[in-house]
Order: C-alpha cells, then structure tokens, then sequence
C-alpha cells in the first residue's frame, strides 16, 4: 500500500462521480467497520450509520443535498456524475447529546478506506429536514453528515492560499477543482523559550 | 506498508510509554502536516498546534493533564512511562468559534501517523486551564486537545460490550488495557424497504 501520507493527501473531497460504476453494500458495511473501529471521547460510540446503495434509494436521496457552498453557479453534479452510495451518520440521542469530535475521527477513517479501494466521497453537512421522512429516520437519531460515495471523475488538487487569505475552494474553466490550504507556518504556535 | 484497516486498528488510545526514547520535533511537525491537509467544514482551517518535545516543556505540560477517567485508582503513567512529546492543539477563535469536528479530523491523521512509525498517543480532553498560562498561549487560542505520544509501552486491545451495556474501558491484573466496542449490527441501521 502506499503511505499513510500519500493516502492523506491522495483523500480529498469529491463530487463528480462515474455513476455507471455501483458501490456495493458490503463495500459500505466494511467502511462503516473502520468507522466502529476508530477513538470516541470518553469511548461513549454514539454514531450509528445508513448505508445507501440501490439506485432507487440514491434517487431518492440525492435531492436532500446541498453541494459545494462556495461554487454558486453549480447546484450539485449532473445526472451520471452523481454518487454511487451514501452512508448517512446519525447520532444516536438516547446515547449522547453530542458527536461531533467523534464524526471527525469516524468519516475520515471511511474516505481514508473508501481512497484505498479507489473511490471518493464528500462530506455533505447541508441536508434538508427532508431526508429524515423520506429514509423513515427514527425521532431519536439525528441526521449529521452525508458521505456520498462513488469512482470520482474529477480531480482536485491543493494549492496556497492567496495573499487576501480566501480560503474557499474554486474551479477553473477545465473543471478542475482547487483547495487553498494554509501553508504549515501559519499553522506552527511555537512553545516559549525555555528558561536556560 | 499496512493496510488502512490495520493501521487503524493498530491505532488506539496509549497511556504509557518508553520514556527513554524521544521524539523529536520534526517528527512532531511532520504529523501536523498530516493534519494540515485533512478536510476542513467549509474548509475554514481554524486549528493550530503546539509542538512540545522538550524534556523541560515536557515536564511543565504532564501536571495539567487528566488521565483516563474511567480508571479511577490510576493517576496516570509513572516517571519512565510518560509521554516524550505533545502536540496541543488550539483554536483559533478570531479565524472561527468552533471545531470539534475539524479536531476529529485532524487528530485521527496525526495518531494514524504516528502509528505508522511506531509511536502511539492519546487523546486527552481534560486539562487544566492553567495550561495555558505554562505555554504563554495568547487569548485567541482556545485549547482544545493536547495529544500525548511516545513509544508504546502497554497493549491495548479492543473487546465485545458486556451484556449490560457498559462502554467503559478497564484493566486487568496485568496492566492489559482493554476498550469495549459496539458490534457491527448494534450501529447498522437498515434503510427503509424499497416499495417493488
């Protein structure tokens, strides 16, 4: 395999998809696996998950979406771009009011697995109310985040960001898409001299 | 190298470790590289960090640290067993108010880093707000994580939930530290059926 690093870096977010390739429901359960596997504060696991693989369901779910915030001019993929699965993330409220930090840590280690197998996914937090009714989501599961799966059909790549400090990403005329990253300095708090 | 799924299975909360063996700096800032290019929420990047891997800083952190909260007759390691590094990780509230999430994220590629080479860390949540003042962290950084590493000096195993459903971790006779983890089918949740 390659390094943790290259597959760090190899993880970003995609959306644009090869529709006609399906990810299967087995694919899904053993990235949910790694999910079940990773920290959670206070080891409490309050996270449960959905996997979405039928067409059908994907039909249905796609429309809950909402995809790219800073790319106004686009309002999702189009029809064969589209994700071949989701997982939707739920936190389980009769077990934890809160699962954020635990979120972090769970949908990083499924991208990191999806990447390994040659899929791509994204983070989708923008979710109509919606999506509950239509997956007959029970009261005590709250919906946090979607990952959309599927063979990206795009690239994505890092880059610095401008002197103005934007960080939202961007795409130029080929479709390409483009993350600012802060370089590590910015990011590097230095500890204070030491007393000798 | 190993796969993705062994990597993060090898990858679990350490809490005692070769004191002897150091880590040096640039180890340190290479795993918050591994941080720096992980997903951001609307790609904001609000999170700094620390580096700490001084012996003399070392010793000034380790105070202010909670260890293992469900072990209550432990105190945390012994001299010989501590941490040889930290990595604290900050927020920093002028750039935006919250990142639990991005801290999830972040945090998971540093320990999967750090097990990549041999190292292993936890996660520590609970420290004392007297941190702050020991660092000279200025105001607008908010701590919210220090993560510990070494070389590993316990094993740590994850096993089934007992049936009254305790999540707590817990040690044997041995020292043998051991996580319960929710099966698979206990965080699955089906989707509805389809209606042909």
């Amino acid at each position: 395999m390659t390094t943790i690093t290259e597959l760090i870096q190899q993880t970003r977010s995609y959306r644009r998809f090869d529709e006609s390739k399906p990810v299967s429901d087995k694919t899904l359960i053993k990235l949910i696996n790694l999910a079940r596997l990773s920290g959670s504060a206070r080891n409490v696991q309050p996270l449960k998950y959905m996997p979405i693989s039928n067409p059908e369901h994907n039909c249905q779910v796609f429309p809950h979406l909402g995809w790219a915030g800073y790319i106004s001019d686009w309002s999702g993929p189009i029809e064969g771009e589209r994700p071949s699965a989701y997982i939707i993330c739920l936190l389980d409220t009769t077990i934890f009011e809160e699962g954020n930090f635990d979120l972090g840590i769970a949908s990083q280690n499924i991208l990191l697995g999806a990447t390994e197998i040659g899929l791509g996914g994204c983070r989708i937090a923008t979710i109509s109310p919606n999506l509950r009714k239509t997956l007959s989501i029970e009261d005590h599961l709250q919906v946090m985040l979607v990952i959309a799966l599927g063979v990206p059909k795009e690239e994505v790549e890092i880059t610095k960001i401008d002197p103005n400090g934007d960080i939202k990403y961007w795409r130029d005329k080929e479709e390409r898409h483009y993350v600012p990253k802060r370089n590590l300095e910015e990011i590097l708090i230095s500890p204070p001299s030491l007393s000798k």
